[in-house]
């Protein structure tokens, strides 16, 4: 078992590896662009780890793993055209930087790259998991973008939606893993719901982050969430709990525009405060990253793989940026 | 061997049987949408005869086909974004009926389920053909949108292009056919050619069309290509061969606006007309046309599915609409 940091290594010298046709350059040239923003990784080091874990080889499933990064940074890329978000990791999205056909057709290239990076592994069952996997996220993003004009969402479906959006992409990297391990059907679907638990911590924490994150390492600019109105745990959980002051006071901050965008960060936040959101929020992430951390007790693992999960579970739910 | 008629009776029967789940409605409801549009369903069909005029049953490729034609009708959708089309098979454009998030997330979706009814067949020959050949497609997309800006394409850079964007997905309609049939590897290969040469075929007639169809049966407005100064195989060829008052008629047509389509229209025909492209692209379209014939006599099949594909060919390069 190698640590993160190698697996992550390992990956990025693999995505480095990638060779692209020089034409048509306004379909490639986005692409090379994309993957090499950079990113955490997250989920072709699952893969990996997984892999190993359960005594198999991480090179026989590194084609896979960069295959969900691809798939990973293609969602990123069509979603930043459908949210009209101009950057991503520091840099221009690609329909900012080109255009938006240019963005639609390089993006649909990279899923068809991504099924065949996938599809290299020769394994059936790694392709079916991956598409219907795949048509899971759209579901979610198309549930993400209906929440936008609705104001009665729950928390269930906003749980549901999250699970969609983000989580299963973390279930599928880890049981993906334990697939091309060849290992027992119970094993790998325990480290696919691991995945997921950890992939709803995750998310949460993200929602968290973004109000509460140090804006020194957090990566982007605080607040977003607050400034767009996005429909987080956070927002759900703040329109289902205020009452009185807090509610009118919620309500009047919603309909503000963009001109005052610093104040109403700061008053939703003391908002999300005295509905005491803050704790609610880091106590569902602790469930999430417990309920991963159980899984992870009932796979039949050694002890160094136990220990890179744990320690991978808590870095990336207790995480500053 | 069943007829053409048949063999799209039962393309129709599945695509009519294809089950989507109700929610969400904005993911699912532009898939219904887009594939009850019907069309001609040329390369299910194909798939079909394939299968079963190299001693297959079609019924074993048939999700395989309907898959082809789920990828077909994604990359018309997402092109009419791309192309800001308004119109398609006489009703609006999904990213007219509904909005452009909506037609880049359904298209996703819809490439997705297309490799999933692909993968249904279990041979990892015919998705690496798939992915393959969608690849070439995109590619060609791009190639053919880089052409608007260009006055310099050749009339190889424009063969090439319809080669990627439209040919290669017939010739991969025939193999898969024939791969499910279990075909020799010479003649699959064979059948490719014949469909890729069947394509270039079909596509320099659908230019022919444009300008010298029928409006009654032609089914589009004719001009269309004309208007938008597409630079197709009779535009290319115009400007690689007027001279004089031709040319310099031409280059002003080609910088009027709107208001004078009709007249644009008659013009830009009689200077095609005069530099004899009229028939320079009809004895073209026979050249593919007898291209696919030859191929298709060094295939080993029986006397009744060379005499479906003969008429079919006939029938798709010398058709009226």
């Amino acid at each position: 078992m190698l640590s993160f940091q190698q697996y992550l290594d390992k990956v990025n010298g693999a995505i480095a590896a990638l060779k692209y046709p020089e034409r048509p350059a306004l379909l490639y040239a986005p692409i090379a662009y994309t993957m090499d923003l950079g990113g955490k990784r997250i989920r072709p080091v699952l893969t990996l780890m997984a892999c190993e874990a359960l005594g198999g080889n991480a090179n026989d499933t590194l084609d896979a793993a960069v295959g969900l990064e691809m798939f990973h940074n293609f969602t990123l890329l069509h979603d930043d055209v459908m949210d009209r978000a101009d950057m991503r990791r520091g840099k221009p999205t690609v329909h900012c930087r080109w255009n938006d056909n240019v963005a639609i057709l390089s993006g649909d290239t990279m899923l068809t790259l991504a099924t065949q990076l996938v599809a290299r592994s020769g394994r059936m069952e790694l392709i079916e998991l991956f598409n219907r996997t795949a048509i899971e996220i759209y579901e979610g993003q198309q549930h993400d973008m209906d929440f936008e004009s609705r104001d009665d969402v729950t928390i269930d479906e906003y749980m549901e939606m999250i699970r969609l959006k983000t989580s299963v992409l973390l279930g599928c990297a880890c049981k993906m893993g334990a697939l091309v391990a060849s290992a027992r059907e119970d094993d790998a679907e325990t480290l696919y719901q691991m995945g997921v638990d950890l992939g709803l911590a995750f998310q949460l924490q993200d929602d968290w982050l973004d109000v509460w994150g140090d804006p020194k390492t957090f990566g982007k600019e605080i607040g977003g969430d607050i400034a767009n109105n996005k429909k987080t745990f956070l927002l759900i959980n703040a329109l289902n709990r205020a009452e009185g002051e807090n509610a009118n006071e919620l309500k009047r901050w919603l309909s503000t525009g963009d001109e005052r965008r610093d104040d109403k960060v700061r008053a939703v936040t003391a908002i999300y405060e005295r509905l005491g959101l803050k704790e609610l929020a880091r106590k569902e992430i602790e469930q999430y990253s417990d309920r991963a951390l159980q899984a992870l007790a009932h796979v039949q693992i050694g002890t160094a793989a136990r220990e890179a999960f744990t320690t991978l579970i808590n870095r990336l739910t207790r995480r500053d940026r």
